[in-house]
């Protein structure tokens, strides 16, 4: 939300990095101040409290709700990604009631209830999904960053947001690990379906096929969407999926096979490109990696905040047969 | 539910097979009447309704309201398992609360909310997941007949139910395509822990790793049980995807290798017999489907209701190292 609505953010609210420059903790959000109170962010004249954690399960954790019951009374808007629905806390409802401020949980996927049926392949919208060797390895950045550079390209692209984080960025979209999982492949359809019309859509992808937690979500995705062409992301120093206590990642060639066939067992379907993210490295290490990685999948590879998207772009366009 | 708990079964709810013997028409059920109206069936002292119906999407027919409201009305509990949660429904609701009546909604998963992390593969008990190449092949019957055999065999055997008819017939269970997907692979383990000090657990698959609307819950499934072994159904005349339009199965030999590949990503795994659904046929065709097809797959086949649950029981614990 920093990165991709930065305009929209006045403050950022956390005691640990209080006062330092925001640029030197994320990467990004230059010029936004970091405070430790609540009481602080008044000076910024803030119309919202945007809960800006993703725990593994999604709760809120206990100490937060002190910050969410301050907003409140503040006549803030508090806006949440979480499993936790705020508008069914008693105290958060009442609350917000007596102050007149909206409850927004983006991750409500509300009543579509839908079964998938290969629909999505029937858009003439070229389709290309994210997916990951892992959780937060840059799936969603990966989409909005090829969205954007297809855009540049004189192309009329879309961005399916599949998460909460995606949602806040984008304004509209299904959090489909929130969907009752008989209806998640149906909801990711829908998203296809809203973006019909368009050259492309970059859908975000979630969590990773071998990923013990997470893998449902994603073959949702995969088996609703019918992607055209897959993008991988990876993060080279992930030999373990993050917060999983003894669950190796595979090999990234593991990877892309099983990938592969999976989509392939609905609509034909290629990883095309990686998009490597190279996060913490110095640079003659990132490029290292990249051109490792590269040469052990033979695709195309990038780090899209490093390096652009390209070649990235180009193997897409090439694949679903678009030209700039 | 007819096959399993036919002492209670008193009596069959059905228009259009009103007054033919029950058996002629399932299979099973040998001298439960078949009559055409509720009023029919207050002679045989029912004390509950069991709504018997799995549509696709899971939503209550609207003529099927006239039933339930009758048998609330009568002092019936209602058993359902659709999506829609008859609880949730303010008529039904309202009716049930005059009547003292209980509404069982056995699709409704309840609160349980953890991410599966293969802790299932720390519990001593052999897990064997039933798969299909495509939704109602008979994975539930092949489970419990597997279960009920490996008893006979002198095995300390379980049957872990996630389905709503599974959830029928054993009493307990969790309907997996109900739950949150998030929490859909962390439900699945939770069944197996439930099994953790038996010698062997037969798990009841969902779908199908291939099928375009239901692949997200298999995949749970796969990925949160952490099986063993997986035992493969189908039928044979199965060509397309049952209730979908436009979605062909993949051969045989595809969906092995899908399986396979996608449990070998989390834990070590192998498709080790077939079980074919051969209902309708004559007994020649029977064994002439199984023959064929046990040779393509070179596993061992049998259909269980037909001719028993050997040879597959045989290479089940010849695989998890269990001996009678």
């Amino acid at each position: 939300v920093i990165r991709y609505r930065a305009a929209d953010v006045v403050a950022v609210l956390d005691s640990h990095y209080a006062g330092r420059p925001l640029e030197s903790v994320l990467g990004c959000g230059k010029g936004i101040p970091v405070v430790a109170t609540m009481a602080e962010t008044r000076q910024f004249d803030p119309d919202a409290l945007l809960v800006g954690i993703a725990p593994v399960g999604g709760q809120l954790p206990e100490p937060m709700r002190r910050h969410i019951r301050e907003a409140i009374c503040s006549g803030l808007a508090i806006i949440s990604g979480l499993h936790t629905m705020l508008r069914e806390d008693a105290e958060f409802a009442g609350l917000a009631g007596q102050h007149g401020v909206p409850l927004l949980d983006v991750r409500d996927p509300g009543p579509l209830q839908r079964i998938a049926s290969r629909r999505a392949r029937r858009c003439r919208v070229r389709r290309v999904l994210t997916v990951g060797t892992d959780c937060s390895v840059g799936k969603m950045v990966a989409a909005l960053e090829l969205r954007d550079a297809a855009r540049r390209a004189g192309l009329d692209a879309a961005f399916a947001a599949t998460g909460q984080t995606g949602i806040m960025i984008e304004g509209w979209g299904i959090a489909i690990d929130r969907v009752i999982s008989d209806f998640a492949a149906g909801a990711a359809e829908w998203l296809v379906e809203q973006t019909a019309e368009r050259d492309i859509v970059f859908i975000e992808g979630q969590g990773s096929i071998t990923h013990p937690g997470y893998s449902g979500v994603t073959c949702s995705l995969i088996h609703g969407t019918c992607p055209d062409a897959l993008v991988l992301c990876h993060c080279p120093d992930r030999t373990e999926h993050e917060h999983m206590d003894d669950c190796p990642a595979l090999p990234i060639e593991r990877q892309l096979a099983v990938y592969e066939m999976m989509a392939n067992a609905v609509h034909p379907a290629k990883v095309v490109g990686l998009c490597v993210n190279t996060a913490g490295m110095d640079d003659a290490a990132a490029r290292e990696a990249i051109d490792e990685l590269a040469a052990r999948a033979n695709l195309p590879a990038t780090d899209v905040l490093r390096y652009g998207c390209e070649p990235v772009l180009s193997a897409v366009l090439a694949h679903v047969g678009l030209s700039r």
